[in-house]
């Protein structure tokens, strides 16, 4: 028997009003491609009775120790909150990948960093919190190249959707999904050599 | 001899404008709290002549490498062109806690990130980047819980500054500084059983 590898599914989707709705959907869509998608799914631990600080604790203990369960990750990298991808999906990326496993991210905004930051600096830095003169990055990249260079395609997947739907359209997480499910078939093939 | 532990020292500081002085700053710091500061410094890899995507990977497999050098962590986590922090030192943070290196992080920002994204709602979502009914993490933690539960006070290191200054004033990193060599002192002298 062949077991199925473990697909992490980082984003901030975990935040998202119909979160049930778009894990199940994760979770088929993962099923439909060969693979099984692991929510980061917090209700369990936050359900019992503890302070902010010890819940808050024990789901990143709990969100770590299903990183290193996974055998890939697959992370929403849409801007959330600023120009840049949640820090806490950041956060994961770099830790699968001193462990070693292939992260695949995707982001339904299809500018690039650079873009994006010259924007914000556009509309007046509204959040105070750049410096006037600081140095934009200009890879060509769509996230910073921390990130970006980290993942398997060495570059975000990058899909355009309707404007107001880029944290809820699910296109391109299919578009990444396929792209880790021949990767992570090709790698499977390579070890057994066929 | 006792050979000094060496911090490698993340931050969106290597986009500020006097990013050099900076460093020879946060360097000379560290040396006087009996540790070797390591600065992410890019120059020498983007002088040479290589594509923008190949300088760009060897950027981040620089980093990588100089954090398995590196015996801590010591990360500027003030918000940078958005609600949280830069996205790269997010990925840094994961990287070393996969490690397991001790990682110390501080903001001169003292809000909470619920209040932080709170505000981003108040301001009308300015970036487009948000999720109307998306919940706002509420642990009492100044970034998102991966990050801050993450970091030895498992917390971010929280400073006042003068607003306008959040990202070129050391006080948040000589306040975090201090904690992190006393830290590693007293664990050093645990190691050689003081």
């Amino acid at each position: 028997m062949v077991t199925r590898p473990r697909a992490y599914l980082a984003g901030p989707d975990v935040f998202l009003e119909h979160v049930t709705a778009i894990a199940a959907c994760k979770k088929r869509l993962c099923a439909a491609h060969g693979m099984e998608g692991v929510f980061p799914f917090d209700e369990a631990i936050a359900e019992r009775r503890r302070s902010p600080a010890a819940i808050a604790r024990a789901i990143g203990a709990a969100n770590e120790a299903l990183i290193r369960e996974c055998d890939l990750v697959i992370a929403n990298c849409s801007p959330f909150r600023g120009v840049s991808m949640d820090a806490g999906t950041a956060y994961e990326i770099g830790f699968a990948r001193a462990l070693g496993k292939p992260v695949f991210g995707y982001t339904n905004v299809v500018a690039d960093y650079r873009h994006r930051a010259e924007r914000y600096r556009r509309l007046g830095d509204p959040l105070n919190a750049d410096a006037a003169k600081s140095a934009i990055e200009d890879f060509g990249l769509a996230e910073n190249l921390m990130i970006a260079t980290a993942t398997v395609a060495r570059d975000l997947v990058r899909i355009r959707v309707k404007p107001g739907r880029e944290l809820v359209d699910q296109r391109g997480f299919v578009r990444c999904l396929a792209l880790a499910a021949k990767a992570m078939a090709s790698s499977s093939r390579r070890r057994r050599g066929g």
